[in-house]
């Protein structure tokens, strides 16, 4: 089986992603991922700060320029953007980047929210209110247009340390988030994880359940949530479906999307990947039941069989989900592209990258 | 008759069309606006600076943010920003604004192909080579993007003298282009812009035909051609097929890809109004066939019955043709919507900014 329906009917999805889509990936960055061991989206903490800017570029370019190294991992582990590329290219589905607000800015053609990076919310407001304000707007107008012209917005992001901030939203938001986020790591750093999201709480005095979405953000959120939420929100309005492509901070959007504008709760679903599902430290389905049961999917790409160690590491809850993997996977199986030929165009764009690597003696 | 074609086969647009298109619109501003007399496109040479913004501002919010009024000169002559608005929602069309080098960024989410506004070519080379390599570079990748996403692109151009630095790229380039540019105006001032081609041409020191478009755009060129150039490529050789949508400056933007890369040419084609066909001081359709001869098509879109003498000046050639008006209404036409009822969606619009402008008491 290709994909695993786990909540919900996706049967409209499905017709319209085979009507068109493009795929859009919301970038941005928080102050949090500089904690030491919060995230491994980077091999130092100041390079998480690198991470969306590179990804976003080796997704449209094949290559990154931000950095100049390719974006995996000394020991082989790569981005998740390489399944994501890999997926978008054999469908021939076209990419938009979208800067909510990241530290470093992607050299390629991006639209720009005008949002800015998402402080440390333990140690001040994640976002000041009229900034979210502006994104939030801005978000709207777009996704307005794009959803005039797609049947179909699939949205993925890239954020180092965005469960962190996920939670800290979502608990501020009133919900029991505090065990069901996933991690980038095979060992989830979730104590961790809790006691930055306890003391960004207590720092800025939420202590009983928030219902305005963009003074959570603003208080202990970050730029993609409001971002990816506005995006469809307006896609939805423009009488489009949005599929949301990410792991458990798509529960953070669903939460902001449901307490601004709950008539486009009907046009959304997730789409991840079966490593993210399989996490068993975190509960992606549990959670969107908490906030409002839309259709939840994975993709089945199982790298048990691939030839290196790097992508293997996949099957040991390295990675697991990130760029819109999972939706791009979900929808080039929709589009006829089973999860065999994926993996060779993954393979394939893997040994590139480390070709590239030797090349670059490093 | 919705429309005329003028020259070559315009079929496969028309079905391309019917699959689902986006609108681009390109904006940018060059020094050269501010030449007395040279542009009619701002109430003061200085505030030509603000008008690609505000129309794209108009475009997608129906309201500008950058300028505190009305998108027409005191008199009621509107930006031709209201036929495109009008047409686009008629057909539920989706805009995706590109910035391509503009004094004043509009307040609305864009794509930024780092580029820069253009320099007056009388004093200064138009923008530096690597400005408009990095800009081609941006535009190549948007447009293999977009490409993907859509049969057609549809792209249009907001840029206040446009058609002097049209002209003086196309003279650079070996075309004789001294008498086939079209104005705003209905009294074309074409010795100005002769005169201002002549010593910009003397200063940058072209006296013989140059065959790099990169170097003639940096030398008298403009953000606008090498932005819409280098988005057509892209989504050509993406395979998708690309309405340049504007008047003569589509002349320059067409000899660009001409010299930039031939393949694309069997791709394009050029949407405009029968107000700029009419202008008797310019040769729109006698200019591509000097350049490439691919099809041209106009609107038969005709004021002379509006209530407003602000729409009627239309017929006595004011504004005539820009932000891709030609463009929308043939796209319009294509989806079903027959112009009368395109006509009552201006005028409704029209309207609204009238009673607009009285609120403001102006």
């Amino acid at each position: 089986m290709e994909y695993t329906i786990h909540l919900g009917d996706f049967e409209p999805f499905i017709n319209a992603i085979k009507q068109g889509f493009i795929f859009t990936l919301t970038i941005g960055t928080t102050d949090v991922s500089l904690i030491p061991g919060i995230t491994i989206a980077g091999a130092k903490p100041e390079l998480t700060h690198f991470t969306p800017a590179a990804d976003a570029e080796y997704l449209l370019l094949g290559k990154c320029r931000v950095i100049n190294t390719v974006p995996m991992t000394p020991d082989g582990k790569p981005t998740p953007a390489l399944i994501t590329r890999a997926a978008l290219r054999l469908i021939n589905a076209g990419v938009l980047v979208v800067n909510a607000g990241s530290r470093v800015k992607p050299l390629i053609p991006h639209v720009d929210l005008q949002g800015e990076p998402g402080l440390d919310i333990i140690k001040s407001d994640a976002l000041r209110r009229n900034v979210v304000e502006r994104m939030v707007d801005n978000g709207l107008v777009l996704g307005e247009n794009l959803g005039r012209s797609f049947r179909v917005l699939i949205i993925g992001e890239s954020i180092p340390a965005g469960t962190t901030t996920a939670m800290a939203f979502l608990v501020a938001m009133g919900y029991d988030a505090w065990h069901k986020m996933s991690s980038a790591s095979p060992t989830n750093p979730r104590e961790l994880k809790i006691s930055v999201v306890k003391r960004a709480l207590e720092r800025a005095g939420v202590s009983k359940a928030l219902d305005d979405p963009i003074l959570a953000v603003s208080k202990v959120g970050d730029p993609v949530i409001p971002a990816m939420a506005s995006i469809a929100i307006g896609a939805a309005r423009a009488e489009s479906h949005v599929i949301l492509a990410g792991g458990t901070q798509m529960g953070a959007v669903l939460a902001f999307i449901k307490a601004f504008d709950k008539s486009a709760l009907s046009r959304l679903a997730i789409a991840t990947t079966r490593w993210l599902i399989n996490d068993k430290s975190a509960d992606l389905v549990g959670l969107v039941k908490e906030i409002h049961p839309i259709p939840v999917v994975s993709s089945n790409l199982n790298f048990d069989d691939m030839p290196y160690e790097g992508l293997r590491a996949f099957e040991e809850g390295f990675v697991k989900e990130g760029v819109g993997a999972g939706g791009s996977l979900v929808a080039a199986s929709i589009m006829g592209f089973d999860l065999g030929r994926v993996k060779m165009a993954i393979l394939r764009d893997y040994e590139e990258l480390l070709k590239t690597l030797r090349v670059q003696g490093m």
